[in-house]
């Protein structure tokens, strides 16, 4: 019997209706004969309502009983599913992270998983029983409760599924699936039936939003196929899988784009060793996020031009920071308001010779400016007008031909 | 040093402001260099949100992760404690009863505590640290959580008192202690300084409502002084404790009232061996509370008249179990609504003859016609008409001397 792990999210167990539902889409998988393990996240709202609490307790809330208060809301999250199944005559119980046990390394709030004990899990599954496992958490060497800092409850999930050699990791959620690009930007937006890790991890951290980076790059690593679909509707979602299972023909997979983003161009900056660190260092340390970075070939080997980009609410704090920063020589100073990132990404671009061009040339079309150009092996990203954003999207969307059926 | 046990009620932990001074109250004994153990409820009004998720889950919801579910509410209060404490610059962290832990036996909902693993929490105070343990709960053999039945964190508080050896176990209410009578129903009540446990448990199950009756017994049988108090005021509670520590002459501590009590008289009994038990099986089995009970000699040798008070509302059920009751003779069968049971307490009368009758006096004097007398040791209950109460509590407060300082 092939064990399938199924992750809700927040919002599919917000309500006690929506935990009803999901109790449903478990019992489906049971009666298929599958062994399901359930993780679940805390049911939305409470997390936060917790953190405001911890916040009006202290402006500095110490990270040990951060990590007690929050996981609470786990707890009750998967008790009320145990209870609804035992009430439609299921044998399922909740399973907390230090009953498990779920075992974590690093610091509190930002803990990784590293073991997972999986006797009575196994125990309880040969017996039938449907566990449902908080996620989001797990305890340290000290027997203190610990939480996952990026990924959260997908990273729980897709670690039990690691430890489980689950058959695959269903995350539930409230969107459908991956789309070919923002459906709130573009009407146009086709659900994607398969995407390979890579692909994903491109849409992810360009705005995709669907998971987390480091719950997918946990994934690929282990090679877990996860599927991404709605709690709320009866429909396929998105595979995201190694690329040797994907078997379309498709050059570009998705476009993301950003919005309110700033340009910062250094020009005339002396080209040498620890330059780009002495800019960034100051940055990251006041939790500037730093995205696009692109510099240019130096002519005479001196000087270079660096320019990268921003959210625009951190524009002040980087002029700021830039301006005292006295380990830095250049020339000029530009800044650049309402700038958006256009990005084409696609596993099928490495081979397809003339990607790059088809883009320009769309983007040209248009008469949309191109200011920078980054590139990998399987993303092309360009930096234009924030106001030609959506012109950006319909022609790209169009060219790569993303509103045909798949 | 001497271990000091504080124990804080849902009101007192009801909101952040509310934390913020038990913080305050917590800290007060540290500075007086005791060693403090903190025993805390959850915030107001949390569990019964959290019941209420659960029935909606399912009306017949598992007690299993029933305990599971309220547990939580303990969770969120000792980490907000814990935390406000570590602001202020103290040592500090929760401990959830699986990490002292605590061991329980008995059902799910209805356990209790035969267990407190002592040595990492004396490990921690020895290291100058606040423990703060979720009330209400504890670990049963089989690693899961169960909640504590009657009693809830008081008992809680009292056990860890008695494991610990503590001084003395301080209950923080939203009371200022226990009174000579009800306060809401007569304003001359003064707040009682030392009360014995026998006379606390006759004020209690008499509807003094400050504590459980089971966590008192549990006091007394460990000989563990308790102190209620207001979490909001800084005024002296009462202590409760054993009889030889209670020097004053006072010959009755306190009256206590009930109301909308119901009569119920069954005339002509035939009085013979498990006649009582035949009347009363089928009322406990739906639940129905007996109070008082009076039983007559009978002259005869044949038969006997049988008296017990109920509440009002639980009459119609009563009348009609009564009247299906095919194992029992009767020759008539009496109901009265709307009767008061006033009782005055003391352990000093035992000692003191004419107690009974100063009582009876009084009532006679006011015109108070006494329906039925049932006395212990310690204890004198009368049946009166409900719209005499008021009366009937001024008349003795006063004969009794109640009202002046103590």
């Amino acid at each position: 019997m092939k064990i399938v792990v199924l992750k809700f999210g927040g919002t599919s167990v917000g309500t006690i209706k929506k935990i009803k539902k999901v109790a449903e889409i478990i019992t489906d998988y049971k009666k298929k004969n599958y062994k399901v393990i359930v993780v679940s996240s805390a049911m939305s709202g409470v997390t936060n309502e917790l953190i405001k609490k911890s916040k009006e307790i202290s402006n500095n809330f110490c990270d040990t009983e951060h990590d007690v208060l929050v996981s609470s809301g786990e707890q009750v999250a998967c008790s009320l599913i145990a209870g609804r199944l035992i009430h439609k005559g299921y044998k399922s119980r909740s399973w907390l992270s230090w009953q498990v046990p779920i075992l974590t390394t690093g610091a509190y709030k930002n803990s990784r998983i590293n073991k997972i004990n999986k006797n009575k899990i196994i125990k309880f599954l040969d017996q039938g029983g449907i566990p449902i496992i908080t996620g989001f958490q797990g305890i340290n060497n000290e027997n203190r409760i610990t939480t996952i800092g990026r990924g959260g409850s997908d990273a729980s999930a897709i670690m039990v599924a690691k430890f489980f050699k689950a058959k695959r990791c269903i995350i539930y959620t409230d969107v459908e699936g991956v789309y070919t690009t923002d459906p709130n930007k573009l009407k146009k937006a086709k659900k994607i039936r398969i995407i390979s890790y890579e692909e994903m991890l491109e849409m992810a951290s360009l705005g995709a939003k669907v998971m987390q980076p480091v719950s997918i790059q946990d994934a690929r690593l282990n090679r877990i196929d996860i599927e991404v679909k709605s709690s709320f509707k009866k429909k396929s979602g998105t595979l995201i899988t190694k690329r040797s299972n994907i078997f379309n023909n498709k050059i570009v997979t998705g476009i993301s784009s950003t919005q309110n983003d700033s340009k910062v161009s250094l020009i005339g900056v002396k080209d040498k060793p620890g330059v780009a660190a002495a800019i960034f260092k100051p940055l990251s340390k006041n939790l500037i996020n730093v995205d696009m970075v692109v510099q240019n070939i130096s002519a005479n080997g001196q000087e270079t031009d660096l320019t990268f980009t921003i959210k625009t609410e951190d524009l002040n704090k980087t002029k700021k920071i830039i301006h005292h920063n006295n380990s830095i020589n250049y020339r000029k100073l530009l800044f650049e308001k309402g700038v958006s990132k256009i990005s084409i990404i696609g596993v099928g671009m490495i081979t397809t010779p003339g990607v790059t061009f088809r883009m320009f040339q769309t983007l040209g079309n248009k008469k949309i400016n191109i200011k920078v150009i980054s590139t990998s092996e399987i993303k092309i990203s360009v930096l234009i007008d924030k106001k030609d954003t959506q012109k950006a999207l319909i022609a790209l969307h169009k060219e790569f031909k993303l509103s045909q059926k798949k």
